[in-house]
């Protein structure tokens, strides 16, 4: 064959380890999200371009990958989860009970620029609660991100908190802090105060027209903003919600770069791993009703799936063990391979995950290799001298261990110590 | 917004209901591939479209989803999961132990005719074992599909097995029943002998070019067959896997259609379901190589994803209660959130999926309708009367009664009729 053989830049293949560990991160997700009352959605990879196009600003038109199909119908990829979720909320208005609580995880697809590690195909882990502005949803969105780090394994970590009316009461204050027209502005330059520190923030502010000085002053203002009671009333709910106060920290500066956050924004940072927040989000009470006769209040948030997994890999969090398979039976000769099929049923049949070794011929020792290879903790051999003595031989790869029981006794022997 | 809201024809948004009905199903699958020893692989949406081009025929590449990407490189979506499985043999043949048995359950993109019901986007659920001859794995990967069905609850089906063989076999007979050249044309006329019934099969091989009088041989010939020896073998390892003779029938007609088959071929028909098989597979050595400097043996199955659901819903296989979440959690009045909130803490650390409902000023009647249109089946309310006496109010919703009990007794309560 003549063919390259590879993969599209950006796009991945996981191989059975790496998928493995990607199942078990969003079982831990699924799981936390349902335990808050959150459903599955699906939607399509493909919608028709005029959905997705221009709800992403200049940049996501231009990241988006859009043909013409078959039929002649203008094609968009998934490009995030947000926007077909609105559209979901307008279509199916009727059949949707609200509040809409879903959780959706499905890969997004953008063309970006693959020299700065980044993918284009990419999966996301968002929960939304679509329909309505009681702060409880708030507060559950923030209970529910907590929640999912704690049971991956992340003991300590940040929920960082502010409300984007924050931003706007320095508009609405008597000193006259801000204009209105310098929000988005000044909201964007605040968005990378983590990345490239204060003084370049500044630098930002005074570059888009406003004086060294009021620069400054809007600076100041902002580091020494209060809560507002929206957010106390959250902090609250997030203390019945047994979040300790240590857990979350009000931070005036956070902004979160996305124009559309219209109250609480989150992100959460994790200790010992510095690469960036895994999760954020917020209030965005203008964007699900898109496609609707009317707005629809909504709060979210999104994993960075390949980040989470990445912070995991850091602080070493994934079980030692995700091998599936946890017993391989050996063929010691081809005449003896009924026994062997026999005992796979019964370990089977006692919910132990087992694999036959697919050559009656191979010699012991090229079966004990790929046990070896494929992780398995347990193989079994059942030759001449076990059928005589009607016992099984049972080796602990990992411990370098064997021993001899009975067949009945075998089950209970692995499971006792998975 | 003047936008026309809807989904592209052949492409399906998955609500709550029918997501958590597929989620179930795929569960199901992911366990018993497991316990066999199949791995997950996920391979991307799309591939360099040369990797995939002419590998499905003249139709395939019409139906294929094909496109220049921003970078002006020829891309095709993932057309079935089988050629990216080559591609993977050949991309990381020195990281895979062979035999490599892998699972995949991802989307594939076909632009069928959608007026035949066909979907555009569906899922593939398949099973692979590759890189040996082994008839163990034969075996196994028919195990694996009954497996399946039983675990899914289909208490009656049929296996139906033949060997390719029993048509070449018809070549190199003494009476020469059969010329080389004419054997596709007898195994596609014979695919169909489900569908069309023997005279229009015989009518279609006369019509190929074969006399009638020869045709009617054929087809009495091939009746008759008796099973090859290596279906004997599979036979014999199928009884020591657990799998009773009355569970599996040699049917020396069924040809399935694809060329690729070299030895076994099966399809399983469940009883009560007539619409089609819900699975089926076979050896296929010649293909896996496709990107290899050799040829590597494989065998494997697919289910019919949307079928199998089909027959499921047909025979009334789901259980009754698929909902999500087990309790709502009601708040009286807005002073009583706190309790409320803490309440759906303290049932969520007990491993029970709770919802608090979200708007703390709406009337207990508007609460309890909810709860009844997301099928929960428990909700509690704490009130005045209850704090007074330490305890609280439970609702089954189902059986249409309430109790009083303690906020101690509460989880035990509701995980004990669960």
């Amino acid at each position: 064959m003549n063919q390259k053989v590879q993969t599209l830049k950006g796009f991945r293949d996981f191989l059975p380890q790496d998928a493995k560990k990607r199942q078990y991160v969003i079982s831990k997700l699924k799981n936390v999200f349902e335990s808050f009352g959150f459903e599955p959605l699906e939607t399509p990879v493909l919608e028709y371009e005029e959905i997705l196009l221009g709800k992403y600003g200049e940049e996501g038109d231009k990241l988006m990958y859009r043909f013409t199909d078959n039929g002649e119908r203008r094609v968009a990829m998934r490009y995030d989860q947000t926007v077909p979720l609105a559209r979901v909320a307008a279509q199916y208005q009727n059949d949707l009970p609200l509040p809409f609580k879903r959780y959706q995880i499905q890969n997004v697809y953008r063309a970006e620029n693959t020299q700065k590690g980044r993918y284009r195909e990419f999966l996301q882990c968002d929960i939304d609660t679509v329909g309505t502005d009681s702060l409880f949803a708030d507060a559950e969105i923030i209970a529910t991100a907590a929640k999912c780090l704690e049971i991956l394994g992340f003991s300590k970590f940040k929920i960082l908190i502010n409300d984007r009316a924050v931003f706007s009461l320095l508009i609405t204050d008597p000193r006259q802090v801000l204009k209105k027209e310098e929000l988005s502005k000044v909201v964007r330059a605040v968005d990378k105060l983590k990345k490239i520190g204060k003084e370049k923030v500044l630098d930002e502010i005074i570059e888009s027209g406003i004086s060294a000085e009021r620069a400054t002053y809007i600076m100041q203002t902002l580091e020494f903003q209060k809560p507002t009671n929206m957010l106390t009333t959250i902090f609250q709910y997030l203390e019945s919600l047994g979040i300790s106060s240590e857990q979350y920290e009000f931070v005036p500066t956070l902004a979160r770069g996305l124009d559309y956050y219209t109250g609480v924004i989150f992100e959460i940072e994790i200790d010992g791993y510095t690469a960036g927040s895994v999760c954020g989000g917020g209030r965005y009470d203008n964007l699900i009703g898109l496609f609707s006769p009317h707005s629809i209040p909504a709060v979210g948030l999104a994993f960075g799936f390949d980040r989470t997994l990445e912070a995991m890999e850091a602080l070493n969090l994934f079980p030692e063990d995700l091998s599936t398979t946890k017993v391989l039976v050996t063929i010691f000769s081809p005449d003896l391979a009924d026994k062997s099929l026999e005992i796979t049923s019964r370990l089977r049949s006692k919910n132990i995950n087992t694999e036959i070794y697919l050559d009656a011929g191979a010699k012991m020792d090229k079966q004990l290799k790929y046990a070896d290879k494929k992780n398995i903790p347990y193989v079994v051999i059942i030759g001449p001298d076990e059928i005589a003595n009607s016992a099984i031989t049972l080796k602990n790869l990992q411990k370098r261990s064997q021993e001899t029981c009975s067949l009945e006794d075998l089950a209970s022997k692995i499971t006792s110590t998975l």
